[in-house]
């Protein structure tokens, strides 16, 4: 059976991959008249009078909501919040397990900017964090930028941040395996949406200087009209001499090719094209910009996808479960570049340096050590940059 | 040790009486891939073409919102959300113990109608139901309305229905043993807000005629434009005449007193003036109306309060988890008033005619079979008004 069929079966079986369980037993009258009332009116109380309590006595201290509007769930577009829904609770199931982060899965039925933020805004009072999920770009810069700028608890794009984090990771054990240097690197990224956007302004944190996006049009200059505000400040510093190109042309004797864009948009010939040994993350799901074995044929060093069926999948489900372990330790108040520069460093250097190869530059996100690595880093530069509230 | 001190450590030592736990295990890259993705995305392409769908594949079917905006927390009033999260994850603890109903509690930063209302359509469609919870009166009027008007699942404000089916039940077991007839019963509610108005219009369904709605000012008067709408509203119907008058006065030969207000405000010698053998349901939480002992004392055939240190306490547990369990078998489009009846009707046959006595007028909330009985009138309830989605 494909894992499509399985999946599916999986699905009507469990009506549910996440509940919510009891942390007491209520089995008597007396039970009932502590946990709940008249008991129950101390606790509330005691945060009424100093509401930082409520990461005391509530389990907002490891909550974290996992919030989508369905319009850019996985490669499927707009599908609407119920229909992202699946995503969502497996975000939540992959919380817990891999980071013991208790985690809600909300979609909401608005695609309205305005109406997401206030939405967000009015109900964050019941989390310690804030995960954004497959909402489409470019609203979701918008949304994300105003809700770190008024919320005081973490809020973190997985789409973004997430996606960039692992890429970093994979491309820091790339750039070991390969001797090249960072600062002489010539990257291409395919994809101007909220992955791509975000991978060309982190990946700016480890010395790479030489970076050029890209989309279904080609490079992204400064003077091109249709793009976005955050597309435009991208290609204002990554091309600001607006020189015009193909993807194809971009990509002539280039070192690392990152694919977050759409199915067989990178041939045989463009790889070649490449300088040699190319390093080659081609992560469009469930179709990539290039196959494994035709990337590998036509001279890739390093292959990396969005797969598991090949080695070195880049799969955001190495960062944020133990970024939000590490954040909700230290009570921080946000995730800032420093964590997130950390998490990807904790999570290259989880692959001990003589079991790195071409076929291992990233770890699988089944071993739990990696996440409690990615956490411990996460929480000493939360706490290095004054942003964690407990210690 | 007193119950305040119990409950200030309990909560220290759960942090948390709630927490989210996987319903599947993830230990190899294949399982992650049948329940994240690749696979996942087949389950969500099955809701997209049909929403419905939302109730198989994901935990909808089971799933509550339990909401406040914190602004009438139990007696202690205005405390803020984050203040009224024991109290809501208190709810979800006996939601999933008594009724195997998954519930997520969610605090409101806003006290704005329209903000609430909102929200709350926003997220819906993450839920199979909607439990509003310690909202000032009259806003929760409006808030109920509106969003039973607007929304597909069930929406129940627990002060309202789930005290007035309480109420209710508890009454219909005291009338039996008292021997009066309900169309001759004088039945005084103190208390004008949620719990108050919502009794008053309840128990005409019961075939109660006499009703007189006090608050701190006296008898509600139509005349009175201090009254707000639903206030005015119940005004109308129990006083038509705008008879005016104190508690005191309303007390007189009445035959039943249900306060839902606050404390000490009736004496030994306003039960003395009721007529012979009074019912006396003295709720008012943390102090009641009148104490337990000083209500017998003064001739009281009946007494039930808040406590669960007295004979029949009337607790809202009796209903909410039974009501919303009953609802989500049969994915109910809403908590309609003859579903209502149908809880307060199995409530009260749940404590055996042979067992029936002034001090054992309404089960305890611990015995799962109670919930049981509830949830499955409420369910036949459901089909037999054709709100029913599933059977």
């Amino acid at each position: 059976m494909d894992v499509k069929k399985k999946s599916l079966l999986l699905h009507e079986r469990l009506k549910g991959k996440i509940e919510v369980k009891p942390r007491v037993k209520i089995r008597t009258m007396e039970d009932l008249s502590v946990a709940y009332t008249p008991g129950v009116a101390e606790p509330c109380l005691a945060i009424a009078n100093d509401v930082s309590l409520s990461y005391l006595y509530t389990r907002r201290h490891n909550l974290v909501a996992v919030i989508t509007d369905g319009t850019a769930i996985l490669g499927l577009g707009d599908i609407g919040p119920e229909a992202g829904m699946p995503v969502m609770e497996g975000k939540a199931l992959l919380f817990k397990t891999f980071g013991s982060v208790d985690a809600i899965p909300l979609g909401l039925k608005t695609k309205d900017t305005d109406e997401i933020v206030k939405t967000i805004q009015t109900i964050a009072c019941s989390f310690g964090g804030i995960n954004l999920e497959d909402i489409a770009a470019p609203r979701c810069f918008d949304i994300e930028k105003r809700l770190r700028q008024t919320l005081d608890i973490p809020v973190f794009h997985d789409d973004q941040h997430g996606t960039a984090i692992v890429v970093a990771a994979a491309l820091i054990n790339a750039i070991k395996l390969s001797g090249r240097q960072p600062n002489q690197l010539r990257v291409v990224i395919n994809g101007a949406g909220a992955a791509g956007i975000t991978i060309a302004k982190f990946l700016g944190q480890f010395g790479i200087q030489h970076i050029t996006v890209c989309d279904k049009l080609g490079i992204l200059s400064p003077d091109d009209s249709r793009l976005n505000h955050y597309q435009h400040e991208v290609a204002l510093k990554t091309n600001p001499a607006s020189i015009k190109g193909t993807l194809s042309d971009a990509l002539q004797n280039a070192d690392v090719f990152i694919g977050v864009s759409g199915p067989h948009c990178v041939t045989k010939e463009m790889i070649r094209s490449m300088d040699p040994y190319p390093i080659v993350f081609s992560m469009a799901n469930p179709i990539p910009e290039i196959a494994y074995e035709d990337a590998k044929d036509a001279g890739a060093f390093i292959v990396g996808t969005g797969s598991s069926k090949y080695p070195n999948q880049i799969n955001n489900v190495l960062a944020f479960p133990g970024i939000f372990r590490g954040a909700l330790d230290v009570n921080a108040s946000e995730i800032n570049l420093d964590m997130m520069k950390a998490a990807a460093v904790a999570l290259a250097n989880s692959v001990p340096e003589k079991e790195l190869s071409p076929t291992n530059i990233i770890p699988q996100a089944i071993q739990l050590s990696v996440h409690q690595a990615v956490a411990s880093a996460v929480k000493r530069a939360a706490v290095a940059t004054n942003v964690a509230r407990v210690q």
